[in-house]
């Protein structure tokens, strides 16, 4: 299957990020394997969501305290999801964040999931802005559009 | 294994409810299993929990109208789980929950996992009240009381 | 957001299914919302997987049967998923699922997740086939080509 | 309510662990978070698996190799959990696990989740042996038995 961003490697750990890209590894989960031995395609998910938090965090921005000093919330709008390799309970997984593009509206983001070098899953993610009290559309806090230039 | 409720059978879907219990199936799904092959001890804790909501009903307290009418919530506060047999990927389970004991802070449960007449789980939850806004403990309103009467 | 599937209407339960289609009603649980008070993105993925299994079963094809008698499995390999409005605790949504396209190495399936006549969530779905023992590729097998023809 | 394990305080992190006891850090997930703004009472029984897996990794046994070696797992048969207060999204827990009985048969262990000093889960897990093939149950093995001593 075709890479969604082909020039992105799987950097080992150790090894330096790439410019603006974040890496945070993860522990598999046994509960997050399923009954074919290997991580639930659903399970990832969280993982990325890890990714991106952290890659914030990195930059400044702790999206806990976002939410409560805000009122307002990031929900996932958009996903795009290419499954290469399975990953396996107790692997170490690097996952590679990055952004992709930022409006007022929305904001795009890639992650790697890779272990070692071997690139396992690539996630395109899209976040929108609400009033987390009404679920109306907001533009994204300027804080968070500059966190996420690319 | 020693039973936790030695007097409930397992009674397959179809045959009558015994007299205070609601019987409720629920269909295990991919991911909730793990790569043993069985499903994970975790996932029974959401059907136990839609098996108790559903309880609710049956008597007339929809939970979700209640949080959002009162701002309270029935958190868990103690759960036993004594694992018999495991469950299977696409197996159906019925569930028998029924009140044990009730107080003005707490309710108990019994939750009786089942396929066919053959008892997989089992599992003894206690509930308290809290104001969702601030945490603090509340009493049971007096409409949860009432359905938590054995 | 544009629309994955244009044509496709979220049809009230009780209204008959589009040909082609299978409709799926799960109701949402406690511990699949988040903090944001909606049901958290990734959660929506495994009633999908349902509602496409569900869609295998309407047309004489049993997954777990297939997976034991084979040794084959069907993983998910792409996954693009666009989300419109959030659905809430207790819920009951209605999935219908249908056949995109069918090759010798892959199908695909579209997902629409509705309540009522709102649309939710809208999922495109690839899956492939592996022997479940060594994660080699494989054909789909003939009964899994018949059942995913559009 | 009282406390499973009284004597053990809630450590924070920097300060040496109890002599037998092994501590293991999480990060809480969004996706572990419900809509009561907490963390979803079945989430932290994957935390509480990784704690088990990491006490046995810091004794020499990696439990995914023991399971790819032997064909054995170790299920959990027996779990009490008492919920004292909250953990929150973004919270940095830290979960102290200890052994507490082994016999031929079963192994049980306590782990005290705690934010800082202060207790927020405690849990007794009791896990057994099975062959992963036939589900038959086997003796703890010799190499269990010993990471298991308390």
């Amino acid at each position: 299957m075709k890479r969604l961003f082909p020039r992105v490697l799987g950097v080992p750990h150790g090894l330096p990020e790439a410019r603006g890209t974040h890496r945070h590894r993860v522990r598999v989960l046994y509960g997050d394997t399923d009954r074919a031995g290997v991580v639930h395609h659903a399970a990832y998910l969280h993982y990325v969501e890890a990714g991106r938090l952290e890659f914030f965090r990195h930059r400044g921005l702790v999206y806990r305290e976002l939410e409560e000093r805000t009122g307002l919330g990031l929900p996932v709008i958009d996903l795009q999801v290419r499954y290469h390799a399975p990953a396996l309970f107790d692997d170490l997984l690097d996952l590679e964040t990055f952004a992709l593009k930022v409006t007022r509206a929305r904001a795009e983001f890639a992650t790697v999931i890779h272990r070692g070098d071997e690139v396992l899953v690539e996630v395109q993610t899209t976040i929108a802005c609400v009033d987390l009290r009404t679920g109306h559309a907001r533009s994204l806090p300027d804080e968070v559009q500059r966190v996420c230039v690319p």
